[in-house]
């Protein structure tokens, strides 16, 4: 079964990206040659992604899930129906509103390997409806003050355990698992 | 000159306490002896405190920073003028409104040890006054969903540099100086 994980960059107040969605702030800190291959081994263990609605545009204007290099198929979350794109070899399908359904689709494609969740819409969704096993953040030396939040809004208990935890240079690298 | 240090233990959301400022969620987690040195070695590092308006209140009803164990002066912020208070040897002075005039009573009643902030509102205004030099966090292995937050609502970007990164058991103890 695949393993469904929760997969995101965020500053140590908890978000993935600034009011207007930039993430220009997480560049710029020294890092390691360990930081790279952490980074690395979480990647290519990866075999399917779900994403948050709002990356549907983002097929038309460039910017894609794991920057489009991981080539495993890529289900994305949306309010009306989308054929399919193929771009670079990499498959995108479009799910109407079920998470549920998506998480189960990116499973079946995952196979043994991990499904990546990205978004904070989409992480809180799956926790809520406890589809979530494991959550990876890498966090960055920065408070950012105000945001688009990872967990904010969650408003329900998750406990968790933790699994790993790993610092090198200037990122701290949290694993955990969730109790159900 | 003391170091003045932002001291908090938080949900992995960043929550200091539940909504009704609980914290039987932090306790159950297998903990090592190793988590309880680095909490003493803090703690025996810290040569006063720096408490919020909200703690007024606990000198009469009993819960008091750090379970009063400390033996350190402790400045704490009200909007009321108020007489010192001695209880278990311990002195509790309130300082009005003005937590520049608080952090630095306590720096200069802590001389070369630590003046330990507490408290989300607390640890906001010291930031946002530029008076912070280190953060440290204990992150418990849970998702609050919901509660009182350390740095929800801090409204601007913090510079961070990690100094210290540790786990030995459930939490996750975490440093940082504020680049300024």
């Amino acid at each position: 079964m695949a393993t469904v994980l929760i997969h995101a960059t965020v500053s140590l107040d908890g978000f993935m990206a600034d009011p207007d969605g930039g993430v220009d702030w997480m560049f710029g800190f020294p890092s390691a040659d360990e930081d790279q291959r952490l980074v690395q081994d979480i990647m290519s263990g990866i075999g399917a992604v779900v994403g948050g609605a709002d990356r549907e545009q983002t097929i038309v204007e460039g910017e894609l899930p794991y920057g489009g290099i991981l080539g495993v198929p890529v289900f994305l979350m949306t309010h009306t129906p989308h054929d399919p794109v193929v771009r670079d070899g990499t498959e995108y399908s479009f799910v109407v509103d079920d998470i549920g359904a998506a998480v189960a689709a990116a499973a079946l494609a995952a196979g043994e390997r991990t499904v990546s969740l990205l978004g904070g819409s989409i992480a809180r969704q799956a926790l809520t409806l406890g589809l979530v096993d494991e959550i990876q953040l890498h966090v960055v030396p920065v408070l950012l003050g105000e945001g688009i939040s990872l967990f904010g809004g969650l408003g329900r208990r998750v406990t968790l355990e933790r699994i790993d935890t790993a610092a090198y240079a200037s990122e701290t690298h949290l694993r955990y698992r969730v109790l159900r």
